[in-house]
């Protein structure tokens, strides 16, 4: 089975599942968690090298405090909890804004948690603006313009999984994804399964990958 | 109904139809012409302000010569085509490559066919690395990052419409699309139908568009 090297997880319906679930719409995020770990769990069953979390957006950052507050929390509770496995962790977001979370800071750059392991990348305070800002190559040489980024090191995706229905990609790393195969999943985010993955890895490996050619 | 202001159009599958339909790989880009003029009269019809199509990419030209000198001829005889409406064309692409037809060189000013309209513009040896390796900017300006775009001509992206069943936006616009909406016909491109755009256009009034708020 062709296995994706590096996936992207996009997150989403927390607030519609709060919703359905008779919740406020700031609560749902705190379900999100599990599922975050669920989801590390198997990647590396699978043997996946690397997984890339969308926490949240300068964008996201237009919501109602009430709103900003939940996430950021469950951001920072979610990398805790990654933080407590064997991994390779790196938070990339823009440092600058007081609603970054200070706690995050140790992890902007890349941390090996006990033996190390799968790479794992979390986006808190991200904004594809932001992370694009700075590039001026002569050329179109893809490797110098990887350098340019602030997400210079979080690698090429193969696989973009995206819960809550959505059919986009949110401003979610517009370099890294130009190639990505994107998988959408109708359940919102707190409803994972991992039924939903395995189809998303059987469904990946029935795509070519022709990068063009 | 909430119609898109701008639509993409990934026009794929061209050499998968070719041969299911017994024809050499490189025959079924002359399949794609009709598509291209009714897609384009569909969007009028609708009212829709903006069309781009991706016509062909620098990655393409990995592809074996033959299938080059096939779709760069398609793009040509689908511009000229274009040409004989009213509409606002504009050609995007490198200009500098051998591989750039030079006939198209006099489009990559917009340029106002007949009595004007509808804005279209082509992706004619384009490359996601070449449209932005000028960036530089002291903020998250985005209206300053589109101007350093060789895209900056092309406005933001509402829905995304590929053809040949793939979920992938294969570089196309990367900063354009950050937020558009994707939707994926199974059928390849030459198969094309307005039955296919009717669809996608009830899809995408049914999304919401939130922009991250």
């Amino acid at each position: 089975m062709r296995i994706p090297r590096h996936i992207g997880l996009i997150p989403d319906g927390n607030r519609r599942w709060a919703q359905d679930n008779g919740l406020n719409k700031q609560d749902g995020y705190y379900y999100g968690l599990n599922p975050g770990l669920a989801a590390l769990k198997l990647a590396q069953e699978y043997g996946i090298d690397e997984i890339t979390y969308y926490g949240f957006t300068t964008d996201n950052c237009k919501r109602p405090k009430v709103q900003i507050e939940s996430f950021v929390k469950a951001c920072v509770d979610a990398i805790n909890i990654i933080a407590k496995e064997n991994v390779s962790l790196l938070v990339i977001g823009n440092t600058k804004s007081s609603v970054f979370p200070k706690e995050l800071l140790k992890y902007t750059t890349r941390t090996n948690i006990g033996n190390g392991g799968t790479k794992v990348n979390f986006l808190v305070n991200y904004g594809w603006d932001w992370d694009i800002s700075k590039i001026n190559v002569n050329s179109s040489d893809r490797r110098t313009i990887m350098d340019c980024l602030h997400s210079r090191d979080i690698s090429r995706i193969d696989l973009i999984l995206r819960w809550g229905g959505r059919k986009r990609l949110s401003g979610f790393l517009p370099v890294q994804s130009v190639y990505s195969d994107i998988y959408t999943i109708d359940d919102m985010w707190p409803d994972f399964t991992p039924e939903q993955f395995h189809k998303a890895m059987k469904w990946y490996n029935a795509q070519d990958v022709t990068l063009g050619g």
